[in-house]
C-alpha cells in the first residue's frame, strides 16, 4: 500500500507543529517523515507528513480543522499516480525521457495522451502505446490551435499538463484553467534569458554556464515559480547549436526530478517561490 | 541577542514532536526554526530548534526531560562563538581564510591560538594578532611532539580543534581526549584517495573531478564522520601540481562551510555518518 | 559530408605540429578544428585535427608518416556511425537512453545487438526495432555464459562494446579481445567505491556528494582509463535507495556524454588516463 | 626563469599554424604549450605559445609578423606578475582573499594600492603593509569621486584594475581609460540580475541556484565579456540575507580564478566574449 500525505498550508501562529501532531499521535497516525516550513517574509505556514497504514481520514481532517486556523488549506492525499497530458513539439529528449519513466513505474504519474503540433514524435509515443494527437498550428491560427487543445486537454480530465518543450506560448485564458498544475522546462537558467532562442542568446553572451529551468506556468512568459534548476559548464569552443545539444542534456534531467517532485506532492507555492520538502 | 538553540537526539518513538512542541508551545517560546529527522536504520530521532527570546531555561529543560526517553541527550545551546584552536603545517590557504572570517566576526567562533609544526605560517598568524606556538616534530619524536600539543591546546579548554592543514595524523589516544570535537579537511573527496599525497593519486588515476572533504576525526584515518564535500571539474591537461592548486580553493570552501555548520551547532553524528539542520 | 578526423599520437619531439600542419596545408586540407597536446610525464604527443572536404588521403598519409617518428599511430578516420553491442541486465535507464539517442542519430553509432543475461528489456528493445539476445547466465556457469556472450558480441563485428548496467564482470581474456574497446557506466565516483553494492557502501560511509564514471574495461576491476565524471550532491535524509535512484540520473547522463566522445574519436589513451578532445 | 608567452590573434586564414610553429621551430624556440582556437563565427584565430629558455626575441617577432596578416595584434609577454590596484567599498570578503593570495604570491601580480570610498577595510590593508587611500564618495559628488579615483589610480601607472566588491558604476570615460583592462565580480549569475541587490531579485525570483560572475568592465552595466561563471544551489530556507552569505563564497573564488587566467595572459577577447586557454 503507497503511503499517504497530509499536506497543510496556513498562516503562521504559534502552536501549529504541536496542534498538528497531536492529532496525529492520538489517532494512532504512523507518521514516516515530516517536513515544516515558515516563509517569514509572508508568514505562511507549510507542512508535509507522510504516513503508513489506516486511519479514519475524515476524522483526522476534521481534528485537524479544530486546530487550524480556518482559512487553512488541508489536503489528504495518496501518493496514487497523478493524471496527466504531456505536450510536445519537435523536439524528442524530454517526451523521450518522461516516455521512458513512465513505462518502467517510475513517474508516479499516468500519461494519458501526447499531444503535439507536429507529427514527428508520432511514431515514438506509438512505440510506448500511447495516444498521439497531432493538433496542426497554423500560422496565424493561434487561438483556433488552443481551442483545440484546450478541448483535446480536458477530455483527459488531466491532474497535470507537461509541457515538454512544447515551444508555444499559451494564453493567460489557457493557463488560468490550471493554475498551478502545467510544468514546463524552459532552455535556460532563468531569469537569464527569457524567450526565444536562449541558446543563441547565450552564445552572444559569451556565458560560461549554462542551464535549464522547470517552473510551473503562470500568465508571464518564463516568470512562474520555478521547481528545479541545474547547469553545467561551457566554454568559448561551443557555438549555439553546441551549447544546445548541452543544454538537452540538463533540461532532460532537470523535469524529470521537477516532475517527481510534484508528482510526489512535494512542491508547495508560496507567492511565485516554491517550497520544496524533498 | 543571539537566538539560542535546542538539540535533542534519542531513541525514536511515536509522540516525539508533539511532546516537545507542547512544552515550548506552553512555555512561550518564540520559535523561529525548527528541523527535526528519524534516521531509520538506527531508529533514532534527532532535533533542532532555534528560539528567540528569554525563558525559564532551567524549567524549560526540566518539562522536556519528562516527555522525552530517559536516555535522551537534551542540550540547549546558545550561539555564543565556540573556543577554537586552530593547526596547522606550512601550507597557508586554509588557515589564512579561517583567521580572515574570523577577524571579520564571521565565524562564530574565538580562535584562542594557532599551533603548527613550521614557522613558515607565523607571520600570517601575527597580522591577526592572534598566539602562535611553533611545536616542532623532530623525526622520531612523533609521541613528544604530541605530548606537547596536547599540552599546549588542553591548556586553552577549547571546545573545537579545527585541522587546518595539520598533514600529521593524530594518535588514538589524542583523538579520543577530543571525540566529535575535532575537525579535518582532507584534501580529496573521500573515501577515494586516503591517505597522503591525494594528488598524486588523482594524477595517477586520472580522474576527471577532484574534490575536497571535511570531516570529524576518529581513531581511524579519513574515516570519520563527513560533514561537507564538494568537487571540480579536471581534465588531461592539469598535473598533480595543478589539481594540488585547484584542490585549495575547493578545500578553503569545504572547510569554511563545515566550521559555519558545526559552529551554529548543526551537525548530529549519527553513527559514522552526519545528520546536517543547514 | 561528413567531416573526417586526423588522429596522431607519437613520442614527442620538436617541430611535430609544424611538420604535420605543413603537410595539411600543402595538400590543401581544410582544417576546421585541431587539438594537440603534449602528455609531459611520458612524453607522448596527441593529436587530433578534423577536417572536411576531399584530399587524397593515401598520399596525405604517406607524407605525414614522412615527418613522423617511425613509430606513430597514425589514422584518418571517418566521423561515420561507430558499430556498437550493447550488453545489459535488469536496468533500464542507461539501455533506454542509448536506445532513444541511437533512434533520433544522436549517438554516432549504429547499435547492432542487445544482449541481457536477463528478459526484463526485452520488450523495451523490440520496441527500437533491434536484435536482442537473452543469453542467461547460470550459477557456476560464468564461463559458459561469457563465452555465449563472446560468440554473440563477434558474430557481430562491433566496433565498440557499451556496458549500459551490465553488472557481470568480464574476465581478462574477454576483455583482452577488445582492448580500449569496451566502455562501461560505473555506478560511483571511481576509485571510491569499487565493487558491487556503491550506493550501500555511500551510505555506509555518509558521503555528501555521489557520482558516476564512464571508463573503459581493462583487466583490473573498476580500474581502467576514464572518460567521464560526474556528481550530484546528497545528504542525510537519503538512504540507500535514494542514493540509488538519485544516482541514476547521473549514470544516464555520464554514460550519453561519454559514448559521444568516444565514437567521435576524441578520447586517447595515455597509459591508464585519457587524454580527450572536447 | 619564468616562462614567456607568445601571444597571435588575427583574421583567420589557411596556415597561420604551420607558419607560425615554423618560425618557433626554426629559431629553437622549446615550446611547452601550446593552444589555439578559430571562432568560426567571427573567422579570428587565437593563439597562445608558452617557452621556456633564451631566443633572439626581436628576431622571432620579426621573422612572425613576416609570416602573419599586417593587421596581426602579436604580443611576446613575459609571465611576470602584473601591476594593480585594487578598488574596494565596505565588503572585506574578495579583497581579503586577494591580499591573502598576494602575500604568498600566488596572484601572479603586484598590487600597489588599495583604494576604498570607505574606511572601514583599512585595518584589513595595513595588517599586508600596503597602501590604503580612502576616497570618499560623498552625495552629489560622484564626478569628483570619480576623478580623484582616476589620478589615484593612473599615479600608479597599473596594468589593470581589480573591483573587488567596489560597488559603484564607473562613467563610461573612466572605463574607456583602461580598455579590457579593469575586472569586475559580480554577484550574480549574469545576465540574470543586472544591477543593485542581485540577492534580493534572486530571492524574490525563488531561484534555485545562485552564482557569480567575474568579467571585464564596458560601457554598458554588468554587460561586459564574461571570464569565469560559478553557481550553488540554494532553495527555499535561503532568504536573502543567506543568499547573500552563501553568494559571497562563491564571488571570493570566481575572483581569484579569473585573475589567475587573466593574470597569465590565458584571456583574449573575441567581440564581447572571451576565449580562455586554461
Amino acid at each position: 500500500m503507497k503511503p499517504r500525505v497530509l499536506l497543510v498550508e496556513c498562516q503562521d501562529r504559534p502552536g501549529l507543529v504541536h496542534g498538528i501532531t497531536g492529532v496525529l499521535f492520538r489517532r494512532g497516525v504512523n507518521v514516516v517523515g515530516n517536513h515544516e516550513f515558515v516563509d517569514r517574509s509572508r508568514q505562511r505556514f507549510f507542512m508535509r507528513t507522510e504516513f503508513d497504514g489506516s486511519v479514519d481520514e475524515a476524522a483526522v481532517l476534521a481534528e485537524l480543522r479544530s486546530v487550524l486556523p480556518p482559512e487553512a488549506d488541508l489536503r489528504l492525499a495518496s501518493l496514487a499516480p497523478k493524471r496527466i497530458v504531456v505536450l510536445a513539439s519537435k523536439e524528442h529528449h524530454c517526451l523521450a525521457d518522461v516516455l521512458v519513466r513512465h513505462s518502467f513505474g517510475e513517474l508516479n504519474a499516468e500519461i494519458l495522451a501526447v499531444i503535439s503540433n507536429h507529427t514527428r514524435l508520432a511514431p515514438l509515443v506509438q512505440k510506448f502505446e500511447l495516444p498521439f494527437h497531432h493538433l496542426e498550428a497554423r500560422d496565424g491560427e493561434r487561438e483556433r490551435h488552443e481551442a483545440d487543445v484546450l478541448q483535446c486537454v480536458e477530455s483527459y480530465r488531466p491532474d497535470y499538463l507537461v509541457l515538454a518543450k512544447y515551444m508555444r506560448i499559451l494564453s493567460p485564458a489557457f493557463v488560468q484553467r490550471f493554475p498551478a498544475r502545467i510544468i514546463n522546462i524552459h532552455h535556460s537558467f532563468l531569469p537569464a534569458f527569457v524567450g526565444a532562442r536562449p541558446y543563441h542568446q547565450a552564445f552572444a553572451r559569451g556565458v560560461k554556464v549554462i542551464g535549464a529551468t522547470a517552473h510551473f506556468v503562470t500568465d508571464e512568459l518564463d516568470a512562474g515559480p520555478i521547481v528545479v534548476q541545474q547547469v553545467i559548464p561551457v566554454d568559448h569552443t561551443h557555438d549555439a547549436e553546441d551549447l544546445a545539444q548541452a543544454g538537452r542534456d540538463v533540461e532532460q534531467m532537470v523535469l524529470a526530478r521537477a516532475l517527481r517532485l510534484v508528482f510526489e506532492d512535494r512542491v508547495f507555492l508560496c507567492g511565485n517561490r516554491t517550497v520544496i520538502f524533498d
